[in-house]
């Protein structure tokens, strides 16, 4: 990926006509506003490495595999939320980690871990640097040092069971990488996330990434049947045979969603299925947005069985017109709520799942828009965040944020963001756009993903932190949860005691401390300090 | 249910001749070689409570709600295993808790967790009275005393959403309280386990419950939306509304499955689903145990979507025949595997998944027994505990044991059981019977249910702890876990470092000392003592 932008260069994507006038004439800014630094003006904060430390580091995985070099470090010097990209245009010193090490196997990691503890470097485990919530950030934390420990190395198709129909995949695999290793025996994983095609195996694991075909094959941490961790403490093997069991808590749900603050996810046993001999996408249009949702939840409810379920508010219905992805095709020019229910699987079951859901749909106001715009949107799924960056040129502030709650609170909460959004918006003298969709439905509530459009003002990341802290209170404050699947990273750290409690967060530390207790493993992430004080003796 | 044996005693079974017969010729013992001890002629162990603890605990929930009396600490003395009720014959003292002290609200709770960290009372809470791996054993443990917290008063439907399909149950309810609350409004949970007539709802998350309609409903572990639970740090309240998160390790899976070590369950938000309109069962045969697993596997990889998915092998198919419950019906007597695909629903989706279900299981081998037999089994589903009270009585060394594995390991895994079970008792000199069924099936797996039946020789609880002892190490060596749904409590805890490895232990205790630093919950159950070292700085 650009190391200030999202993705592939060469699919960059360009403004329209009308997006650009949409950010010149309604948002009032253009590309002069805003600053931009290209590759050779900027300074990479130096290595704070000793040559002892390298020496330590390289006699571990070898010299090939630890380096200090600034055109490494830089591209792993975080993820790629707007705040990333927003800093990446800052003239001054870029933070990055100080060295960039590729161990090779969980032995290594073992040593380098020890090393690291010994020396007081601090490790930032990195996959496909995909984060959008500061989960890479290069946070030394009082250490000497951090390094990013690249787990690329760890990208085998470790073993596959086709009468288990699981399969061992190693946590450096990328997602397209993972699929065409299982298509070549005639299985998918099916997780297709937007951040898919760089995102890895084990950062799925330590995110709880939901994919867009959450409604049928589960979100990630559904698909999870094993785990290896190595910790500073010796290698946790959760990786029984057995699907299910009652010997006392799960720890696998532990170190899903660690974010690398008790652990290196080595490998992770998933379910897999055989590629899908049917692949149906079909559009439909809901007259607006409180119709759309009775029928996803009817559906879900019901249990009819697709594999991808969305809806896409009013707002961002229209803008699909005027946007370069154009996800809605020519549904969205009918107005109303544009949404896709999408099955795969056996011919027959498909047949019956998708009559059993149409049924549902029409029944609750849906008219379906056909196939086409339904592939349409299949083709484009991941294309979205490629529209952000030029945005960001122009001038404007561009970012997304997500939560879920209950069926029941969904309106409420919506509205509640949305409000929010658009006030703090107002307090910068700027208007924005709200747009938001439901991708991810559960039969007791759903997901809601945002996507906020405003101008940059001033200190644009001030700007932003100030109106996404705002945010964050209203989600803890109207029954959301601080993140659904964009994970917790340094950006929603100072909202997990609202999450979980002061007894749930006293839980993270203690574990914290008897896994790691060095603190070297991503420190600043996931868990707030200072320590919240329950009461009780 | 009565001190001595399983349930309703109006319920209670005699053995028909066939099986007297079995007893008698085969395993060649008779109720004359064992000992039988009537209520009164019992010794209790004296209550350990000075009346100064008495009146501590006393004031925080009332005299009305705290007993020292033999008749209710006796029926609070343990669980319902094979071991159990054998220490129930024993002629000497029988062990009990030191009180029964009943509280009424998480407040009461939070008192009393706190007066007994002070005094060094262990706590060990009881909700129905069904665990039968020890997990209600009172054991004092270093402890001054120990008393029985019964959660019975936490018996309210709290709340319950149709919107969202939740609600919330207090821990105390039993099945069929919980069921029949929420049957008012037109809903039902569908936990069915063979405890359900007892056990409660706190039970069910305490020890990661799986019910016989687990296929279409799930565990319970997968039906729970949130949980309250008071530690002796504070109440650790993991209910907010959203389906699924992605902020962090899944805590409400770490206080599932956690037996009373970590704190006490007193509330359990979970999915419900409106009464089904249909319900059908259906007997099927198979010629032999592995074309059924395969059939049952078959299923469950397609997701046709029974609700009810079983399968017994042939020497159970057989047995059934000469059992009380005669579960089999006529289809028994036809031979081979006997099994049970049971739908729940709308009509219109039943009748989909059944035909969808009924094509694999035929192209599998699998040859309809009709509804009949199918019902004759939905109506006994809850009878299998009462035949082992009169079994003991007679001689006879009768106990279920469960695990589960992958799909590709279940005839390894089982056959290496049984072959050690009936080694276990040659060495006793018995033949024995080995008895199996799957009765829950996954998308990569499936768990394996034994019913044992040999003869007691001398000290029957000796030789029962010896034959498990053998049977768990199998578990531990051929790709088992260690329970699938009967928990972990004191008789599997021995055998955890195996299941979840020297680190995983680690985690628990940090756990444990975070939340209990005095101890007093439950102990002797869950985590493995002495501390395992794992490796590591």
């Amino acid at each position: 990926m650009q190391w200030d932008a999202w993705g592939d260069p060469d699919r960059a994507v360009t403004l329209s006509d009308s997006q650009l006038a949409l950010v010149h004439d309604v948002l009032k800014v253009s590309a002069s506003d805003v600053q931009a630094v290209s590759r050779s003006e900027v300074r990479v904060r130096p290595s704070a490495l000793t040559t002892y430390d390298v020496a330590a580091l390289t006699a571990i995985v070898g010299e090939e595999h630890v380096s200090t070099n600034d055109d490494d470090r830089l591209p792993r010097a975080g993820g790629k939320s707007t705040l990333d990209l927003l800093r990446r245009r800052a003239a001054d010193e870029q933070a990055a980690p100080d060295a960039v090490v590729v161990p090779g196997t969980e032995d290594e990691i073992v040593e380098l871990l020890a090393v690291c503890a010994e020396r007081r470097i601090a490790v930032v485990p990195f996959g496909g640097g995909t984060s959008v919530v500061g989960g890479l950030d290069p946070e030394r934390n009082g250490m000497r040092a951090v390094i990013s420990l690249d787990l690329r190395r760890f990208d085998r198709l470790e073993s596959l069971d086709e009468t288990d129909q699981e399969a061992v995949l190693g946590a450096g695999l990328t997602g397209p990488k993972a699929e065409w290793l299982l298509s070549e025996h005639g299985y998918e994983l099916g997780h297709y996330p937007q951040s898919f095609c760089y995102a890895t195996i084990g950062g799925f694991a330590a995110t709880r990434s939901s994919g867009q075909d959450s409604a049928g094959y589960g979100r990630f941490d559904d698909m999870v049947r094993g785990l290896r961790v190595v910790t500073p403490v010796g290698v946790l093997d959760l990786d029984r045979p057995a699907p299910k069991t009652a010997a006392g808590p799960d720890l696998r749900q532990l170190f899903l969603g660690s974010e690398g603050v008790f652990g290196i996810i080595t490998a992770v046993r998933v379910r897999i299925h055989p590629l899908p001999e049917t692949r149906v996408y079909e559009a439909w249009r809901f007259p607006d947005f409180a119709t759309g949702v009775a029928a996803l939840r009817a559906v879900e409810q019901l249990g009819t069985g697709p594999t991808v379920l969305r809806l896409s508010d009013e707002v961002e219905t229209a803008m699909n017109l005027a946007t370069v992805t154009d996800a809605g095709g020519d549904a969205a020019a009918t107005g109303g709520c544009f949404a896709v229910a999408g099955f795969e699987g056996p011919a027959t079951l498909v047949e019956a799942r998708r009559a059993a859901t149409r049924t549902v749909l029409e029944s609750h106001g849906g008219v379906s828009q056909g196939e086409e715009a339904g592939n349409h949107w299949a083709e484009r799924r991941f294309d979205g965040p490629y529209l952000r960056d030029p945005l960001l040129s122009e001038g404007a502030l561009v970012e997304t944020l997500e939560t879920a709650t209950s069926w029941s609170n969904l309106a409420h909460l919506k509205q509640a963001v949305t409000d929010t959004i658009q006030a703090k918006f107002a307090e910068y003298g700027s208007m924005s756009l709200v747009l938001c969709h439901v991708s991810h439905v559960y039969d007791t509530g759903a997901s809601l993903y945002f996507t906020v459009v405003g101008a940059q003002r001033g200190d644009a990341m001030a700007q932003w932190r100030d109106i996404k802290s705002a945010v964050n209170d209203v989600l803890m404050s109207h029954g959301g949860t601080i993140t659904h699947h964009h994970a917790v990273g340094a950006d929603h750290r100072d909202w997990m005691t609202a999450e979980v409690g002061p007894v749930g967060v006293r839980v993270l530390r203690a574990v914290k401390a008897a896994l790691d207790p060095a603190g070297v493993l991503n420190p600043g992430k996931l868990i707030p300090v200072p320590v919240p004080e329950p009461h009780g003796p």
